[in-house]
């Protein structure tokens, strides 16, 4: 059994609560309540070093940092979500990047300073949103899924903050092949949504 | 054959050098001028359209940023060096995703404001680089590499901003299990150096 470190709210819980989910595993949530601050209580040090959510315990082996929680389960479920050749799997870490890096220092922080309150940046932020939306919206012009024909983990690490991207006042509207492929996401068999997603669409 | 293009001086290139070089490759160099922007002059727009440095052509491959291409080499040359099971492959990539966020966000921007001039919020930076050396002299005072039992891309990914600290101010030698993991890289077959990187050991 997995437990899930999680928030409701989180949108790095979610990229877990997704493949869990499109995987069909059977898994428990486990409260952390991150904005009263649990996360650096004692116990919660064990689980994470880095004091961040998600993490999971799957009987016993402790994961953590929601690009590292993906690969892990894709591996141990269902390997065709990590791309097939060695070209698809390396575009699908740079997309993991991508989603550490680019996004959880631009959307990811524009939402949680409108939502919480956080000290941010933000016409910093804001610029950079833009500039990561404009990236991602170019790549899906191309092509349906970010790394490979079909679609794998660096869909779903890309998916949460770009698709809560209008809570950080981005104007998400204005990408309309990013629009198109977050309906494609909602298709998938499995799709769960979470307060700011769309809801589970007829495939 | 591979050409990458690089500049002597990052140290994003050199993870994909140190990985060519241990896996025995043949590649060519082409020099690439990032402090006089010639990564944003068009024919570089079509290598690499987030204009960044390493990017690869591996006989008509591209591939761009320096985890990602890591995890293309070594899944097409030696997967061992991705780890071996689902848990040691998990660990790679949340090693991978801290050396494009939390290091490429700390001590590889500290680097830069003493070496370039470049505008960044040093004291921030700073802080945050010595939270990151903290984080790995832990882990490494309970285990020889970062994801494994051996080494992986994880190690090549966070050795060299981790090694060149001192270039961004950072009190490098106060932190002694990150010193003695520097020392057994630079003993791996292979292990090539650059300017502010210690010569090859005996293994």
């Amino acid at each position: 059994m997995i437990t899930l470190y999680d928030h409701p709210l989180s949108g790095n819980c979610h990229k877990v609560r997704l493949l869990m989910s499109m995987l069909d595993l059977t898994w428990q949530s486990e409260f952390v309540d991150v904005p009263n601050e649990a996360h650096h209580a004692p116990w919660y040090g064990e689980i994470n070093p880095l004091r961040e959510i998600p993490a999971i315990d799957d009987d016993g082996h402790i994961a953590c940092d929601s690009q590292a929680i993906l690969t892990y389960l894709a591996w141990k479920h269902d390997p065709a979500w990590l791309g097939d050749s060695a070209e698809e799997r390396g575009r699908v870490v740079q997309w993991l990047s991508f989603a550490a890096n680019e996004i959880g220092n631009s959307l990811q922080p524009a939402r949680l300073y409108y939502l919480l309150g956080e000290k941010v940046d933000i016409a910093a932020v804001t610029a950079k949103g833009l500039r990561v939306l404009g990236v991602l919206d170019t790549r899906l012009a191309q092509q349906p899924w970010l790394a490979a024909a079909r679609p794998t983990i660096a869909d779903l690490a890309c998916l949460p903050y770009v698709a809560m991207a209008r809570e950080g006042k981005l104007p998400l509207d204005e990408f309309p092949h990013v629009m198109a492929w977050i309906d494609r996401v909602a298709a998938l068999p499995g799709y769960v949504s979470m307060p700011g997603l769309p809801a589970a669409k007829a495939a």
